[in-house]
């Protein structure tokens, strides 16, 4: 008799995205002159940087011949990319990243929800209210989580609210946790980390042998100065926490698939019996156990966003996406909305007016504009009574959304 | 305090691969003068086809162009590359497998392991032995066994012997198991799964409500024409197995990273309380959640082997490594030792002369003759006084390794 893993049972059966589609979808077939922008999920839109697209290019060709064909390649990710990475991404800023603590993997969704694989299954995790939906399905699935409650929250896990009131900085736990999911710049909320919260954090890992899981994949949109890039410009961090980057949303890569996570050697969690054990062999092991490696072609055009030219190209379209994002702050401000985010990140995250929840505002929203946003409250409970829009698109579907959202009556 | 997953530290050290590595490298470095040749690691050594380089070319094209770039796409695989598998690896043979039976990944070690995670603990696990070591060590990794004894087994998985002694086809287990892994055509021992035996184990699977998860990354390379070249030619199979493909061996993919799973809709295993539930749901919710959709330019590439030109050149590239199999069995059998596999698999597996242990006959070999095998015993305890043969290589090294064969003494 095959037993199933009955945790999966927990589940809320509608993810958020699933759901906006089958709205969007149902209004659609009832609407078909509508003509409806998205700016919901967040997925980039504009193509692979030139210098990308050539160094693609020159790969599939290597790939034809037998001289330069590449078979397996390391399951950590080829050298050439790897150091890359620590050089320009870390060692720039002062980080004591080295190469072999880079793991290139396929994405950062992936990476999230498997590095539980190597802690305990009774560790205490604590996530951040709201947050990106897969750091809590993946704890639910691996069953670390007791049942929901009807706001959606899983018993067992330690929800930090991020809201207004708190100028989006989550506060330190009342109890002790183990696992910290750190997500900054924020999806949803689109708000940044200051030096001096991560080094509250960090300060409270170390004194708490907790580590800290530190998600950074919209790093590439950071425009303030004082912003850490990095964890690992917070002295200290080296000890207690892992980094999740990736190409996604830096270099347009959603559809090419390209990430990374650093795993630096000095990190160490701890046995039942109190021994010290390095994450980075543990992490090692399930890496090349599980995982094969990313596509040639895909980690030859990671590597050329690194170029002079690739450098140049990824900053444009970063700039192009941060140009829709200052356009819907500046117009939902002038709604009268207040509005947060959007400057460090490609999210802008609003209240919703006149006290609507989320939902509501979603409908209203796309059924008087045809515009579709995410409800804040998908995101978690203490989302509630908020929207989330995505600068993902172009100047011209933005353009023409925030007319209609003046044009609007809420 | 971050407790780890300790069941890690039951994992043996040195992985077999990586030990190979090791010895060759001593004796490349204490004998600076041996050409070694490589017939030790199972990876493709010919480039990828015409048709599969110009679809890629035609794919990183269309990621360079705002209108046609792709972003996210479906988790489970475009449906041009669903339909094209459905169509041409099950319909075609009789197989009653649809489009969305199929889950599209980047490779089957990842589904191999990954399965697990939708399956109780404490379900018991039958292995063949030898063994591809993923199987057995995915299942120490998620707690699913005791530790291992001083052969390597351990404690809590059933190990189903295949040797010569029973013309590798394993036996029906004695004690009652739920999950049951079978590999053909086999990886190590080269052998294929007749029907009747395959037809055999189903019975079992669904007399006892156990599923298998059928291995089938060496399926192109069956050459007879009884052997089935899916378990879903069996009928029944549909209600209790899983079966992993892959593009890797079939087409070159080892480095372009592509494969798929198939996990037909009438599969279901148990609640604890005794409820049916759907496999199909409980894989698409942890594929959507965990993972995110294989390289834009990988599918395209992987939906070019289906073409009439792919098709072609693919087969010709399987004929070129077989004919290297006939070569290693032919000079195999000419110096008198018992030769299996290498008709339906690129493996060729054969006893050591003398009655010498793996290690022993791969350590002389590699100082007499300076090419490299894999030892048997590195599969598992029943592949002691084995050796493998890849015949992944060119004529040239093959027909060279032979001649030293040829002249070596054992």
């Amino acid at each position: 008799m095959a037993y199933i893993n009955e945790h999966y049972l927990k589940l809320k059966a509608g993810y958020l995205f699933p759901e906006i589609g089958r709205r969007v979808k149902a209004y659609a077939a009832a609407h078909p002159e509508a003509q409806i922008i998205r700016m919901g999920i967040g997925d980039v839109t504009e193509p692979l940087a030139p210098a990308v697209i050539a160094a693609m290019h020159q790969a599939v060709d290597e790939m034809a011949r037998r001289e330069t064909f590449q078979g397996y390649g390391p399951e950590q990710g080829y050298d050439f990319l790897r150091e890359a990475i620590a050089r320009n991404d870390f060692q720039s800023r002062g980080c004591d990243i080295a190469a072999d603590d880079i793991f290139v993997s396929d994405g950062s969704k992936c990476d999230t929800g498997n590095i539980l694989d190597i802690f305990a299954a009774d560790n205490v995790i604590a996530i951040t209210d709201p947050v990106y939906p897969v750091y809590v399905d993946t704890n639910v699935m691996a069953g670390h989580t007791g049942p929901a409650n009807e706001k959606g929250e899983f018993a067992g896990l330690v929800y930090l609210p991020v809201t207004a009131e708190n100028n989006f900085t989550p506060e330190l736990p009342k109890q002790k946790v183990d696992l910290i999911y750190l997500c900054y710049p924020n999806n949803p909320t689109g708000t940044a980390a200051s030096k001096a919260m991560l080094t509250k954090w960090v300060g409270y890992a170390r004194a708490n042998q907790a580590i800290i899981f530190y998600d950074a994949a919209y790093e590439a949109y950071i425009s303030e100065p004082d912003i850490p890039h990095s964890i690992y410009e917070i002295p200290g961090a080296r000890d207690v926490a892992i980094e999740f980057r990736s190409f996604s949303k830096t270099a347009g890569f959603t559809g090419a698939r390209c990430a990374f996570t650093v795993v630096p050697k000095k990190l160490a969690g701890k046995t039942r019996g109190g021994a010290g054990c390095g994450i980075h062999k543990l992490w090692t092991r399930r890496h090349t156990t599980k995982f094969n490696g990313v596509s040639y072609v895909t980690q030859r055009g990671a590597e050329a966003v690194y170029s002079p030219e690739g450098r140049q190209q990824v900053r444009q379209t970063i700039a192009h996406y941060m140009g829709n994002a200052k356009l819907v702050r500046e117009t939902l401000a002038q709604l009268g909305l207040q509005v947060y985010g959007g400057i460090n990140a490609p999210y802008v995250w609003a209240k919703t007016p006149g006290r609507a929840t989320s939902w509501n505002f979603f409908d209203k929203l796309l059924s008087t504009a045809h515009v579709v946003v995410t409800p804040g409250s998908g995101f978690g409970a203490s989302g509630e009574g908020y929207f989330r829009v995505s600068a993902f698109n172009s100047r011209e579907n933005v353009e023409e959304a925030m007319r209609r959202l003046n044009e609007a009556e809420f």
